[in-house]
């Protein structure tokens, strides 16, 4: 009979989490005040951060030929994604979003 | 443990938004005033901004054989597209309208 | 940073609407009375037109091999359409509609 | 400026509708009298006519490899077809309904 | 201009019925007294017949790559199929069931 | 005229139910007292068996470039399945579950 | 006539779950207290656990050019995985989830 599984002894030390096929692990940005024109405005409560940067990506979606197709976004890149999409996942601390890559609607270059 | 991530320390300067995929990103036309013969008509309020204008353009969807289809709009065409499509995105003061292709009804010549 | 645009500085002279994919565009027919044998009928104000003039085609769609399907109807044609499918477009002081190739029923050759 | 489209100016003399794509024109039968061993029974008031003359075929889908599949019934064929199926048209004072060729249960060969 | 098209005067005589594509044309089982060890109970009036004789078949659907498959029943067969699957038909005073074939569960061989 | 069919008429003997396509015919199991660690648990009247016996196996399902795909399990086998997946189907006097192949959630080995 | 089919005379000694096509059998992680910076936390009753270590892959999934792609996750991997996502699978006293491929979210490596 298999014993009963204890994460935490298996995650420890520096460990990094690695998305499966088209999928994006975003670190959100976080909210803050907003200038323009040098006027600080106060954010606005009802919009939820968008932006992000990319702290890993997936090996890519399978074709139905077989071939893999490369993400078209890299580690580091800063991104704007769709509000409500993604799953929200909690590691060593830190609050990451995890994304299909069609979500991510464009890259900040 | 990786640090807060500061969204404003990574964009400032001239930056440009590249939209991923078969997606578009379009400034929406103001509404002004429509004149028929001369005849200054007030706008509907009711209607809103269907025209826009291209200001990025991704690289294409990617076929199931694993060809790119490179869009049929280029930056700086106008364009109208449908009314509720697409994600308001705001960025460095300006609202821009993050479509896909699909969305995009017609381009006006 | 980006100035406001303003759509009417952009189209003036004569422009034409080219739709994207495997859109057509159409003119509707204005409601008429219909005769029967001579007899002049009031026109159904419950039917609303569903037969319009093509003025624009797109390139047609693309396959999932890459090819694209050339629109089996083309400027001129006199075509019959699903009652509420298309989106209204008013361009130059005309309404015109914007329809998927897939939503037109028939061709009045 | 286009002029405003008159419908009647164009379709006069004898026209024919052309389905497209995978579309087949039938005239639904009249209901009738239906007969059970030479003894006459009313019709069902609350079952519609299922029945019809194929008046028009289209010339077919288009496959995703390109090539298009020809339909299989033809012009006189009589058909069973799907009932809430179709479109209904009117055409010089006749009612047809333009169906998709998948809403054909079955030919009466 | 098409004159009333009249039902009974095109089929007559010994028609059959052909069902399209990948559709099958069943006679359901009649409703009988099921016997378990000799013992005869009653039919349990809340489940419909789901056994029927297969009377004709459709040549088959047609793959993407514009093959047919021929269906896997044939005249004759014993088959079971989905409650609630179909479309019934009304024949020359028979009630016919016509499925898709993948409505059919199985072959009673 | 075709005459009423009576399906016991056609049925009788040994007659085997032949599942079609990717379709699996299995014989749950009965719902027992489960032990742990010798002592008897009365079954959670909530929970349904999920566990069959594979009594028959169709030809498996036809890919879109016509080839067909074996089924993964064979007769014999003992699978576990979805919990409400699945027609009942009842066959001279015994209960069984046809399910699509794809229901079937893993073999016991 | 076939006999009742009776589980525990099956499966017996150590046997093994074998998943089908795409699916993975994990066994989720026990719920822990959670620290950050020494400071014991009581886990969050509304979060369910989402990490999990996989105990079996299946084969995986058949494309439709028939070729089979191997699961991108192998035993012993820990994973993150979907809330809600999943079959609740009992065996032999452990309770295991059984997941589609494609409801991992990331490994962590």
């Amino acid at each position: 009979m298999l014993k009963a599984f204890n994460f935490n002894e298996i995650i420890g030390g520096i460990n990094v989490l690695k998305p499966l096929g088209d999928r994006v692990i975003l670190q959100a940005a976080e909210e803050e005040e907003q200038t323009v024109g040098g006027i600080v405005l106060a954010s606005n409560a009802q919009e939820k951060p968008t932006t992000g940067k990319v702290i890993s990506v997936g090996e890519g979606r399978v074709l139905d030929n077989g071939t893999k197709v490369a993400p078209s976004v890299k580690e580091g890149d800063t991104v704007m994604f769709d509000k409500y999409a993604g799953t929200a996942v909690s590691y060593e601390g830190n609050d990451y979003l995890v994304l299909h890559e069609k979500d991510i609607v464009a890259v900040v270059d």
